[in-house]
Order: structure tokens, then sequence, then C-alpha cells
């Protein structure tokens, strides 16, 4: 998430190039949200654990508001990223593809991106705006890969199609709470219900693995 | 949502017992958040509707939290109770009836529950406890119809369950907003798509209609 090139460096007092020490505020706070969820982020702990004043982290970051759309825009924006399909494969192999990432991608960063995702919606519009847009960006992308398979995306399966993106999403954060199921038999289990849930004919379902 | 079953009195300064005019006030900051949304409801433009001063309001609620917090959990509970399944109709009708229902709640108070649902998570952890808590209960309705019919509610099939839940609302939350198709085939859109979602053998399809 950061946009420099060069290895954020550690927690040193030392002087920084201002991109180097925003990079840096971004990374702690996107551990501190992590741990704590962005309710129990503050500010005080982020400058200590960065080792500088308040009224410096408030030079880089006016408001505590201002660090917390950046570190839930930029983990939503990997997170979209993680599933955009790649157009070589099936619509079926993108879709799989897609659900393995984003099983992967909620399990690695676990009670992070719970916390972030349910959080966000936590501290005011323009951050629940934010879990929209990446919704909306997701299940434009499943509608894409059924459009480039000829399927027309009419008004119903247009919301069916959105409906799928929160049944994933629903699951995903349910399945990493108590994880019953293993990865893979989750990926296949959702797979499967989404295929069989929006109404493919046997000629559609045909054109989607080519 | 009113525990007093006397019409609610009008907008009047005259004196009322305790329990009328919580009644009142929750009717008047209802109608208010449903104008405004839960981010845009201020308790001085309520005090004013109520035609009482701030610090009486606050006698009553101490807090603009606490007032939120009676709103949205009974427009949430007044929901549940809307899909609260008849044990006398098959699965199957029940599924239909409890879609029917939901669906006819979220036009009936469009933005309003829009807002309330989705500006619920705005304000803090207790009203995100009490719209998940919704889910949890609905999902609970949904799996207890299954166990009645005599199909096992595993772990896999409790998750689908749950996002089904999820698939309802983001569907009806889109639809409301943008309704391109009729209420009924809305309707059987969502019970179609869900009853191939959940992988039913043909027996147990059979085992819904009775």
């Amino acid at each position: 998430m950061s946009s420099i090139t060069e290895p954020v460096p550690g927690r040193t007092r030392g002087r920084m190039t201002r991109d180097a020490r925003r990079a840096q505020l971004l990374e702690l706070a996107t551990e501190l949200m992590i741990e704590r969820g962005v309710d129990g982020f503050s500010t005080n702990e982020l400058a200590r654990r960065a080792g500088i004043s308040n009224p410096l982290l408030f030079h880089y970051f006016p408001t505590r508001g201002d660090i917390v759309l950046e570190v839930v825009s930029a983990t939503i924006e990997e997170l979209v990223e993680q599933v955009r399909p790649n157009p070589e494969l099936s619509p079926i192999d993108q879709l799989t593809e897609g659900l393995t990432r984003y099983v992967t991608y909620v399990e690695r960063t676990r009670n992070g991106y719970l916390s972030l995702v349910r959080g966000a919606a936590a501290a005011d519009a323009d951050l629940r705006a934010v879990v929209d847009s990446s919704r909306t960006r997701i299940a434009g992308y499943f509608a894409d890969s059924l459009a480039a398979a000829g399927i027309e995306v009419d008004a119903a399966l247009s919301l069916l199609v959105r409906g799928a993106v929160a049944f994933v999403e629903e699951i995903a954060l349910h399945w990493v709470e108590s994880p019953q199921l293993g990865r893979e038999d989750l990926v296949d289990l959702l797979r499967q219900a989404l295929l069989r849930a929006l109404p493919f004919s046997p000629e559609q379902l045909e054109a989607l693995t080519s």
C-alpha cells in the first residue's frame, strides 16, 4: 500500500522525506487498526509508535479521519486488485481464482479485514462509500466476465450479481471467525452456490467454461 | 413500535405520562431519521418538533445515542417480527411469505430502512451488534425451517444460510433504490436463486414443500 519503491524505513526518529514519513505512518496505522479495530485506533498510540509528537503527526494527517480513510481505502483497493480477473482465463476459472484470492486474502488478514470492513462503516459516510464502491467494482468484474461470455446482464441478473458479492463477503467473514471448513472446501462451496444461484442455461454454462 | 395501546398523542405541549412522552419522542425520532438518516438526525430538531426544551428531551433520553439505539432497535425488531415464519406453512411457503414481507417492508419504509440499516453501522458498536443480531435471528428462522423439514444444517449449510440473508438484504436494498423489477418478480427471483443456491436433493426439495 506504499507508493514508494524503497523499503519503508524502520521506526527511527531520523529525518525522512515527507513521502517516506507518510508511508511509515500509514503502515503503522494499518497495523494498529488491524490489532485494535478502527474504533480502537488512537492517534496518540500511532504517534508514540512512530516516535514522533502529536503535532508532527497532525502535520502529515490533519485529522484522525484522514488516516482512517487512507488506511481503509488502501486495504480495500488491495483487495479489489486481488480479485481483478485475468482475461486469459475462462469466466469459470476467473470465478474460481477470484474466490480463492478473496478467501485467501480474508484469511491472511483475518481480524484486520473484518475490523476494517465492518468498522469502516463506523466512521463516516466517506468510508461507507469506499466499502460500497469496492462491492460495486467487484460486481462489475463479475458482470463483465458474464458479458464477455455473451451472457446478457439484464436488471435481474445485475441484482443477482450484486447479491452474490454480499453473499460471498458475508460467508467469508463468518468462516474466518470460525473456520469449520478448509479453504478449498469453502471456495468450492461458494463457487457451486453462485453457479447454481445464477439462472444460467446449459448453453451459457458451456460458454462460461471456454 | 410503541408499547402503549392508546394512540400516540399529537404534538401538543400538554402533560403526558412518562411512557406516552417517550413513545411520542421515539415516533418523532423515527420520522426524523427516516427523513434525514441517522447521521442527519439532530436532537435540537427533535425537541423542536415535540415542542419541548432540550433539557426536557435529555431527561427522557440522556444521550443522542440512546435515541438512535432505541429507534434502530425497534425498527429492526419490527422487521425481524415481519419475517418470523408461520409454522403452519410448508418451508417453501414460509420462504415465499418471508421474502414477500421483507421486500414489502423494505419498499414501504424505503429510504428509512436503507438509512437505518446502513447508517446503524455509522454510530457505534452497539448498533452494529443490533443489525448483526437481526441477521443471525433471520438466518436462525431459515435454519429452523430446514431442520423442521428433516434437513441437517451442517457447517456448510449454515454458512450458506447466513450468506443467503446478506444476499437478500443487499438485493432488496439495491432494488428499492432503482426498482426495475416489480415486487412479485423480485420475490420470485430471490426465491428461485435461494432454492437453487442451497444444495438440496430432489427428496429434500420435496420435503420442503410439504
